[in-house]
């Protein structure tokens, strides 16, 4: 069983590419598409110890298909079923800011609905750290932001998908010292 | 032919009679369901003189069937359709804030996307301005927000309700004035 | 020493009433104006496990002498100081609403860029949660948000102060919970 | 007399010089640094036909110098001395991204309580409009966003420059627009 869930919709590919370099990073992580979630996904949720958020931006906010399972969660949002899990969020673009900051508001914003925990990016991005290469490049960090690549097979940029994988290790580490604090 | 559409989706009805309040207000405006928006409605929205997004907030942010309509306005966006269209919002949720500031954020940015020109709330609220009853009462100023009423009957409570009015006639007056901008 | 500092600015004494009610309800917990800040406190906030944010939400955010100090924190930022520690905010306003979101979202941001992990407010809000009181009334869950009470000698109503001491009670168990997650 | 009032806020010069690149576009604007207003200052502001907001941002929102002019703008906000007035904001960060729509969301917000009307970016960037070169290359759209050029002479990259002259020109279109409605 997995730790942390990425829930994720994808239109042309590049947020589904996305959730795969956080779960190279993550151990124990599985990506769940929300477009087909089925009842026992929801149970998978419930007892996951994180829970990650990831959409396309379009037109400014998170794609509807991804809104559309937002909004599912309100079904148990009066039970708080997943208050005090791990969360954290991302988000693709075709443009490097191009409004990918409201999406992860919006992640945020449902994660503090459900009581969660919210766990950002945490590397500092060019040009403050130049020793960091291209990590986190374009600067967002309350959650995690890709641009997408135009080589329709990469979909990811290597520098976007090295910060994805490190979002990963990130929440990997934020579900474990959480996850220990509770153990007797 | 309405000079200003009004678009909306809606759960339990609320949203749908906030537009009508809104309507009352505006002169020459039409109401559209988005959810079952035809292409016919499309080329009313790309003639519309102002076009209003308004959407119950759900979780956070705006209902997944109003989102993905928003969506779908990226298929024009490179032509630029709706630019200098006069735009405003509005919004429900069932408390006083609810994070209905997020909603209307996204609408304001969808909007920008589209070159729109945006037009928020005037009227200040109490308790600043306590000659003006409970006109917006919880103090939202980029657009419009309304807490669904309890009473089945009403949906909307009648300081909301003429809230929504007044708006309707700023809306009404920004675009006559600037469409007379226009006029030779 | 304090576990948890408690940052605000005050106008008229309602953030600085609010932010008591917070340190009631969380263990060991400082109160720092960052209008008076000195060195000393700085080494404090470094060696702090949790920092909360709080300022009256003025035209719609922060109040110009919070965001100084927020503006202050770039000093240490490349050296990520505050990551991984406890983070909160908390805000007052004149109106329910006022965009105090915003201000809220502010917080979370800054935290994000210092690599902290943000705890939100855990209380359902009325009407869902009627056996519950006014507990959260307004429903904002990012954070802490209260509106100014007119009675001078309160100036945070009841039900908002008790919002407050719950908010750091949570904030207490966050800090607790993951700070064990760190002993070896 | 100057029929738009550029204010800003600048560090180390990046700000203002976008400001310029601004004024370039606009016909008829000034400049007018906030940290230096004097009383005529706020004369010109409510004689004014538009005011454009500016600032760096720093740890995710507006500079705190900035912020305190804003605050300072509540003194006629009873008065909505600025109501009606055509609005739009510009931004300057180290990042691409960097959280600058927030700074833009806050600048938005204040027009918005002052029942201003917004104007932002008209221009569709790349990778959409890959003949527009690198016009709005990061894909800002509520108002204008440069990310600061490491060439200390120029502070501001060619690209950027010319979507401020751009956007210079819109806002003086809309003025212009805007103010035609009212003649009779």
């Amino acid at each position: 069983m997995s730790d942390t869930i990425i829930c994720y919709c994808t239109g042309a590919g590049h947020t589904r590419r996305l959730a795969e370099h956080i779960a190279r990073g993550a151990s124990s992580a599985a990506l769940l598409d929300v477009e087909t979630i089925a009842d026992e996904d929801w149970a998978r949720l419930h007892a996951a110890r994180a829970i990650l958020f990831g959409a396309p931006t379009y037109m400014g906010s998170a794609a509807g298909a991804f809104k559309t399972f937002m909004d599912a969660t309100s079904d148990f949002w009066l039970d708080q079923l997943w208050q005090n899990k791990i969360a954290g969020g991302f988000t693709t673009g075709s443009a490097n800011a191009g409004d990918k900051s409201l999406t992860l508001m919006s992640f945020a914003t449902l994660a503090a609905q459900h009581g969660m925990i919210w766990v950002g990016q945490a590397e500092i991005g060019p040009p403050a750290n130049t020793s960091n290469g291209e990590i986190n490049r374009d600067g967002f960090w309350l959650g995690l932001a890709a641009t997408a690549s135009r080589d329709k097979s990469e979909l990811i940029m290597p520098a976007d998908a090295e910060t994805a994988r490190r979002y990963g290790v990130r929440i990997a580490e934020a579900v474990a010292r959480w996850g220990k604090g509770t153990a007797n």
